[in-house]
């Protein structure tokens, strides 16, 4: 496994190059110290601090694993995870887009974005512990009271307490309002509850003084459904220091990400606090599930890029066979394997994917602190639509390529691929994980076409195709940019035509939508990368004409950008055919005669 | 993890409904006793053995792995694997397509390809012990001096010795011209030989008296090149009970087949006796390289049926959410998630590629037998063309359908597909290596279109598309076929004219052979599933137009016939224009610009 290298170049093209972020942060309030400068100090920092001290921990902590004492439930993470923890909020890092009334560094989740891809490059595991923590932050900050307000999160944003999210049960992922968690008055305003939380990521562990718990639960007298589960505060230690029992129960034994403590969490009446109103804790939740689900797309992005950085190093040092059209290094044994098409196909794969991904990462944090701070009523609205909209896109799209892309490095690898040592198949046992949690893939399908696109006749979707549009319409004059202007623009019509198809088809029965969905989300997914393929082209050429030098970086992002339209985008022909045949092929079967 | 049901009644389906096996082997002279009902009483046994011997003891092995100990060089492996291959061997499954001459039961591999898929499916770790036992008795059997059959044969047939095969390096996988174990002549007759060679699947273990290793090496005054390596019988034990100085260094650390002992081993002056010609080495192992690839193919196929059983399984199971069409088990808490059109999806997915690559392992191991037992000259060199073509498409189309349908099975479970103890995501580690081992994908690739496809100018390959092209005339005047046969008429269409697209720009530039490989690969996968899946349908119409009762199991398969059709076999569409992009997306990319 080669060192992790932070793709710094990569950041600055896209957030200064490509989509400009300062034209906007400078415009919103709050942002003022949020410069150019600053942010390169920034990601210079966490470069340094990913290079050097997550991805040295990374392989061995897989190994390690956490270990779980039951006698005091207590969880050790691996060798190295709390030290590399108390760095991190040394350097303030934990607060990184927190509030500053509360000791955040008060950035933009623009210049966060960047800065969790980099930790999921260099360590995935690690990088949940403050992960989830920003999520209860997150939660706290938008529903708790003054007092829960001033109690938690100096806390939270200094990184001496982390937090997690208590939703799942034994029985219940996607389907919450089966939830069986109780929520017992205890008359004093607080609540006594009593259940079992499986799948708690950083659920227990040894890097912070306190672990304040998220719980979804149901008050006696709330409906039995998804309108009844409130959300609660449940601190692991209360303020006196006593001991809140909500204990860990056991660790799982997983596929991948080992090093984070997935635990299941018993709360034996413990005591907890209301947050937000009661029976609208899934909608406390729902609140910060765009960034979150974002955020999980993170991490198929950085395991597509250590993977690419891993197997392109390989791939220029490993001698195997010579080109199909003669020696390429006649000086060595044979060839390094980069010669050979199908590798190259791999790597460019990997590159494709990832820096589209990565530019829509960015532009969507930024819609994310548009939709936050800006003082336009109407930017806002029309950020929070874009976001909406795209959330599962970024999710499912960038952790499904994410795990082709960790399999292609793999794959480069050969043999070698498949051995421990070399770190390729923690990546891809890593990355497993991101197409199942916050949201499986396909619960994000169909949250994409059935509440973002269907229910509101296609609005949010007509306001990121008409940026599409006029991308196209602006930049398709060029001859250079012709043709992949041309061929976003067609599928910019057949997204429209199959979406009105797909529509019409679910009123008459809604498994259409069901059966559309997936497929759907990947037309959708390439609409997007198209687009951002053709405005990196387009800055691109800008530079080169512009001659302002790195004539090489800028050419290979045109290269890249004719890899992607010649041998990725056109997965959408297959897509369009698969989603016009609807849903009968896959309803007619009797679920009786699935096997005999 | 549900226990595994071996799928007999279409193992019946496929041999003696589809593909009616009995009308050629009754034909094939040595095959008298090879009936159908000598054929069902021992899918039956094995169908027991593995249900009932294997799959229990597999999850358990591939926790607790294969142990070495460097002291004495041995290994151990997981409980239960010695007893399992001690009853294999005491039921005759060792020798059961081996030649009678050495106490083989001299069955036909049609019929032996049935019950590795059922091994696969139950334990694919331990099913390679004994799977390159074979290997390397078929190596002998076809090479070996009398004496040396005499030696071996009987001892690797009864299974009380087993074999390994030795070819890789350190530094040479793909590219075995590169290897540097030396063979030193010791003037008797026997040869010294030293090296390192690793990745040796069953390379030691602590389930057979002696093992017979076959070896890769170089004669001090071969050429330093593929046409300078020889093939060696490499004994563990001498005839005198001594210890040869062929010694197990190590095991690797493993993503999958954890039970399996992948070993280095290191060759220290190891006595070996040539086998074959000298320099002829590769050559020996390559007669052997169709069953060995197809076998592997076997592994995507075994697992992908295992992980079908497990999914669907868990669907009809698990409760949760409302069909999106209103409640379809009111009277539970939620519907169970098979009422899911994406549930179902992943669950035909699986179906469909399994059921398809069944049909046509039966088929291409009937041409084995046929290439290896017709009096009839012709039938011998039609059937060799036929199973040189289809190997590279089995093996690789077989195994990354089959990660697929692991990776479905998996995403089925949601959350619970992550956790090692449900036995789903190991299909995945398992299944993974299947990909890589054996020659990459991507190697089957270049063998395909390069060796067997446009080095005899399309001559296998016409002789196959004749076969599919007459069968489509045949039944596509049946309304109830006709869609399907019209789509594998058309994609036949489509393949010659993309071969012949392909072969002259490939005159011109070797690369874009390459370049095109990977999807050309798909291509005639999917023309061989379509042609397979038109079959099976034709078979299935046949028994309902005869009311021969089990309508609902032939029904099934026209049902899945259609999936495949209206969800599967359109990738082509996609195939077809990236296919046509060429060589330029994949290699204009300066070596220096993949990362800046």
């Amino acid at each position: 496994m080669p060192a992790y290298k932070a793709p710094l170049r990569d950041f600055d093209f896209v957030l200064n190059e490509v989509i400009q972020v300062q034209n906007v942060i400078s415009t919103l309030p709050g942002y003022e110290e949020a410069t150019q400068d600053v942010f390169a100090s920034y990601l210079d920092a966490a470069a340094k601090f990913c290079e050097n001290e997550l991805a040295p921990i990374n392989r061995a902590a897989d190994e390690e694993g956490c270990s779980f004492n039951p006698a005091d439930h207590s969880v050790t993470t691996p060798a190295g995870f709390k030290e590399a923890y108390q760095q991190y909020c040394e350097l303030g890092f934990t607060g990184l887009d927190c509030d500053p009334a509360y000791g955040g560094q008060g950035m933009p989740k623009v210049l966060a974005f960047p800065m969790m891809e980099m930790q999921c490059s260099a360590n995935v595991a690690w990088s949940m512990y403050p992960g989830l923590s920003h999520g209860a932050y997150a939660a706290i900050h938008a529903h708790g009271t003054d007092e829960q307000k001033a109690t938690y999160l100096p806390k939270l944003v200094d990184g001496s307490w982390t937090g997690t999210m208590c939703l799942t049960e034994p029985h219940c992922g996607t389907d919450l309002g089966l939830l069986k968690t109780k929520a017992e008055p205890n008359g004093d305003g607080s609540y006594s509850i009593t259940g079992t939380k499986i799948f708690i990521s950083a659920g227990e562990h040894d890097m912070s003084d306190n672990i304040i718990h998220l719980v979804l639960a149901r008050l006696p007298d709330s409906p039995k459904d998804v309108k009844g589960i409130s959300l609660f505060i449940v601190p692991k230690f209360h303020a006196d220091g006593s001991r809140n029992p909500v204990f860990c129960g056991a660790l799982e034994h997983k596929m991948g990400i080992k090093a984070n403590a997935t635990a299941v969490i018993n709360l034996d009446g413990a005591k907890g606090y209301l947050i937000g109103e009661r029976d609208k804790g899934l909608a406390c939740m729902f609140t910060m599930m765009n960034a979150a689900r974002l955020g999980c797309g993170m991490q198929g992005l950085g395991l597509g890029e250590a993977s690419f950085q891993g197997a392109l190093s390989y791939a220029r040092e490993r001698l195997q066979m010579r080109a199909l059209t003669g020696p390429k290094a006649p000086e060595k044994a044979a060839d390094p394997i980069i010669v050979h098409p199908d590798v190259r196909r791999m790597l460019l794969t990997q590159k494709a994917y990832t820096e589209a991904g990565r530019a829509m990462t960015a532009w969507l944090a930024l819609q994310l602190d548009i939709e936050e701070k800006s003082p336009d009523a109407e930017a806002r609205s029309q950020a929070a639509d874009l976001v909406a909209l795209l959330t599962p896109v970024a999710k499912a799209f960038m952790t499904d390529n994410g795990y082709t892309a960790a399999n292609m490095g793999m794959q480069v690898f050969g043999g070698h691929g498949f051995i421990r040592e070399w770190g390729m198949e923690q990546l891809v046992r890593d990355c497993r994980i991101s197409q199942i949690y916050e949201g499986t893939n396909g619960i994000q399908a169909i949250d994409l076409l059935g509440r973002k696109v269907l229910m509101d006749q296609g609005q949010k979707l007509r306001k990121f195709t008409k940026i599409v549009h006029k991308y196209c319409e602006a930049n398709g004059g060029d001859s250079r940019l012709k043709d992949m202007a041309e061929a976003v623009s067609k599928l910019l019509k057949d997204v429209g035509d199959v979406t009105m198809h797909v529509g019409m088809q679910s009123m008459m029965n809604r498994d259409e939508a069901g059966a559309a969905a997936t497929d759907y989300l990947r037309l959708i997914g390439h609409l997007t990368y198209g687009f951002f393929w053709l405005w990196i082209s387009k800055t691109a050429l800008d530079k080169l004409d512009a001659g302002t030098g790195e004539k090489a970086f800028y050419e290979a992002k045109l290269t890249t950008a004719r890899f992607y339209f010649a041998k990725l985008f056109p997965e959408v022909h297959s897509l369009l055919v698969t989603l016009k045949a609807g849903a009968k092929p896959l309803m007619e079967l009797d679920e009786a005669h699935f096997a005999f």
